[in-house]
């Protein structure tokens, strides 16, 4: 945590990126890089009775750290992502609580 | 936003109602059918020891619009998988609030 | 539901633990073993330039039954886990709310 659940960009393409991303990050966040995952999703999208590119769309799954933080992990990831040629990035935040987290089966409170 | 990620049900059956079903989702939910995405995650199930067949499931991820179009949506969505020789199917709606929602890093509200 | 999202384990190896898992949860859960589902997501995870395995997680999406019984469902999953030889795993609970819970197109209310 921060876990980061991307579509619709390659895995090969996020790879590049993915140490300059995570330690901007943790800077932010001031923790541990350590903290942070990058999963891309194999995901087949449809349209209109067609397979298609699925859109680029990443959820930040997180213990809420407020907004300021927020808006600057948003800003950071959508700039990295933008260096790579994608024009267009969708991010969500969802929060998950400390006592609904558990760590090697003991809840994070 | 609205985004339709499936679970349990081939992306080639799920396109085959895309476009209608979109067109209706669109109409009731007042907005432009660019809004949706539907994204077919790739799964493997497993049960009692052996790999089985993934249950039909559709979580909805949206702003939340209330219990009269929610319930709409549900049966829509319901109808038109339904139509494919799918009997069950289990829809889940998750609200993502605007503040935590960015687009190309800029917050929705 | 409850349904049990799972990232970075086989579901070969899931599998292998699946029957006596369920079986366990549901007794946890005073609930038939049938309401469960457990699906492993495919996914490629990045890090630092790399594909790289990824982090074991499981994600319980389940209606809310209390501090007590998620303790109980945590520690039970995080030791079947652990008897596959996985030393580390995370869980996160969502809660899904049941009138926001659609089953063959009716709300859970």
């Amino acid at each position: 945590m921060p876990q980061l659940s991307v579509r619709g960009i390659e895995p090969q393409s996020m790879a590049l990126v993915s140490g300059r991303l995570v330690e901007e990050l943790a800077a932010i966040c001031q923790c541990d890089t350590n903290n942070f995952t990058i999963d891309c999703l194999q995901i087949t999208s449809v349209w209109s009775g067609e397979l298609v590119p699925t859109y680029p769309f990443i959820e930040v799954a997180w213990f809420d750290r407020g907004t300021q933080v927020r808006d600057q992990l948003a800003r950071a990831v959508t700039r990295h992502v933008q260096s790579l040629g994608i024009p267009e990035l969708e991010i969500a935040f969802r929060v998950y609580r400390e006592n609904e987290y558990y760590i090697n089966g003991l809840p994070c409170v």
